[in-house]
């Protein structure tokens, strides 16, 4: 490991040298190593986690074009006017063979904060994390937090199930939509509703507005009596209309959750959910081995064992094959093999 | 169990009445079983699997407003016309608390064919299948098979991770666009590309139709040498303008697998994502019931386990609220647990 790739040495300079330009670039560096997954991301991970847990995270989600990245920027300078300290953005884009991982193009919109030394800007695809992004962000997060970066808004590119699990993460989560009819309905659908704690509806210079409202609140009165009842902000992102109250709502919601010791409960939940991400990825990944699908080192196969579980593997897909066994009967197979090869590996790890 | 809750008996009926309305009656109750999981759906999945295997799946995906649903609907008619025999449609909708299940608004707009003995349309909505959507459907299309349905299209509502995992457990996969600036870029975003073997470009009556075409085809070609290129389709769905195409260009592909011996390929690597997903969700549930997340019968663990089970879990959130833990090595833990609590399963079954 080259001086300037250690993890810890990275971490202390990202700490002590704040925004300065030397802290700036420790922090890509580990960024990157979490981003690539694996040990270096493994040992970033428990570092941060020591010293992680004071600072906010603020998750933005909703469909492609609802305007997140520009309402993104507004709260970075909202934050700056009320002196929230620095301010991180992870912006998280599906990373895709055929474009060779994240599209930047949304971000340019953001560039006018890149050069304040107090913002720091990053587009983060997943690759090869375990547990996907939404393991992959908390620990971006986490790092965010233990250099001494107070908040963290972490805007989504679309509104799938990942998505939704990874603005999920974040304290407070910020859905945005856009006015007219069949927005608020599509945003119910994907299940953005139930993850909401504060409702945009961006673009409120349009038509519809009311109709998106009433849509809204029809649907929050049909979830029942809520602890928090998310508010309906509307803002105009591109003029900056509305962003104060935008700000607020958020603020009002940390609050609550702050007072009513449900931070604490909230973010149990969610270490929970992101071990229950990291164990089902381990298995998906062993299984994957045992089936040739994927390197029995990658997969996580103890180097002794590899013969016999690439065997079992095929014994496996030939009954498959005939038609002997069915899926769901095969995966319980697959269950116990993986469950003994993870036991295995504890009992005997490789040199 | 009633009587005529019995898959066996279920299953025999929905093969023999074909479309006859005794026979479709007993398919919506097969459907159901299967919608529902645990050991109904099991035994069904065990029932029909060993019958199936001579349908031919396809998924359609796309942004919600694409006109997914017009576009089934009339390539409904398009199997028709060219004596595909009976056609069955499983419309995809995420599950959501505030909507109680599926929103069948769009169904509507395929009634038409809802008349029709040899259309079979079912939205499905996953409630506690184990592998999520992604192993549910499959088990449908397989249940469809089995009873004698030839075709089956498979429609999602959104272009999350969910969705193309869904429309890619089927042989073909047709993505759907808008013409527009953009709505290409965004599939790429969504990693729809990557998943397409035939391009649509549907309300081609409007502009932007040539800017869009060009897109895909620049990002076709930007993925080098592909053993099946996606053909890009022009459509009309609400006139039924170049539907013919469409059809065409799914029987191509489908020829193409065929003929290569792609099919039995493409087919097995599916069963295989299938398992790794059944096992994932498994895992996860073990270690959701540990942590006290879900009630320990439903999580899977044994009788027998579960009080050392949850202390090992309470135990293991102290350590990591105390912070002398990591969350990516407190998943190690579990994961061991989880390993234990599968193969004592295994060794003592409760009775």
């Amino acid at each position: 490991m080259r001086r300037s790739e250690d993890p810890a040495e990275l971490l202390s300079v990202a700490s002590a040298a704040g925004s300065a330009s030397a802290g700036r670039r420790a922090l890509a560096r580990l960024l990157s190593l979490v981003e690539q997954g694996g040990a270096p991301a493994r040992l970033v991970g428990k570092l941060t986690y020591e010293k992680a847990g004071s600072a906010y995270s603020v998750g933005l989600t909703g469909a492609p074009g609802a305007g997140k990245s520009t309402l993104t920027g507004r709260l970075v300078g909202q934050a700056l006017d009320q002196n929230a300290g620095r301010v991180a953005v992870l912006a998280i884009d599906p990373s895709s063979p055929l474009s060779g991982g994240a599209i930047l193009g949304d971000r340019v919109r953001m560039q006018e904060h890149g050069l304040d030394a107090n913002v720091y800007i990053r587009s983060m695809a997943s690759r090869g994390h375990l547990g996907g992004l939404a393991a992959a962000v908390p620990d971006a997060v986490r790092l965010f937090d233990a250099c001494g970066w107070p908040l963290v808004l972490v805007e989504t590119v679309g509104v799938g199930q990942v998505e939704v699990e990874v603005a999920g993460t974040c304290d407070t989560v910020v859905v945005v939509l856009n006015p007219g009819w069949g927005d608020a309905v599509q945003a119910n659908k994907a299940g953005l509703l139930e993850v909401a704690d504060v409702l945009v509806i961006n673009k409120a210079d349009r038509p519809g507005v009311r109709e998106t409202r009433r849509d809204l609140e029809h649907m929050l009165q049909l979830s029942g009596e809520l602890e928090w009842t998310p508010p309906i902000v509307e803002t105009v992102a591109s003029s900056g209309e509305g962003l104060t109250d935008l700000y607020g709502a958020i603020s009002s919601h940390r609050r609550h959750l702050e007072e009513g010791g449900g931070l604490a409960r909230r973010r149990q939940a969610r270490l929970a959910e992101e071990m229950e991400r990291l164990v089902a990825d381990a298995s998906s990944q062993l299984v994957a081995g045992i089936l040739g699908r994927l390197p029995a080192r990658q997969a996580g196969i103890p180097p002794s064992e590899v013969d016999s579980a690439l065997d079992a593997g095929r014994e496996l897909l030939g009954r498959l094959a005939e038609r002997e066994l069915d899926p769901a009967s095969g995966a319980e197979e697959l269950g116990r093999i993986a469950a003994r090869l993870s036991l295995a590996g504890e009992r005997s790890p490789s040199p």
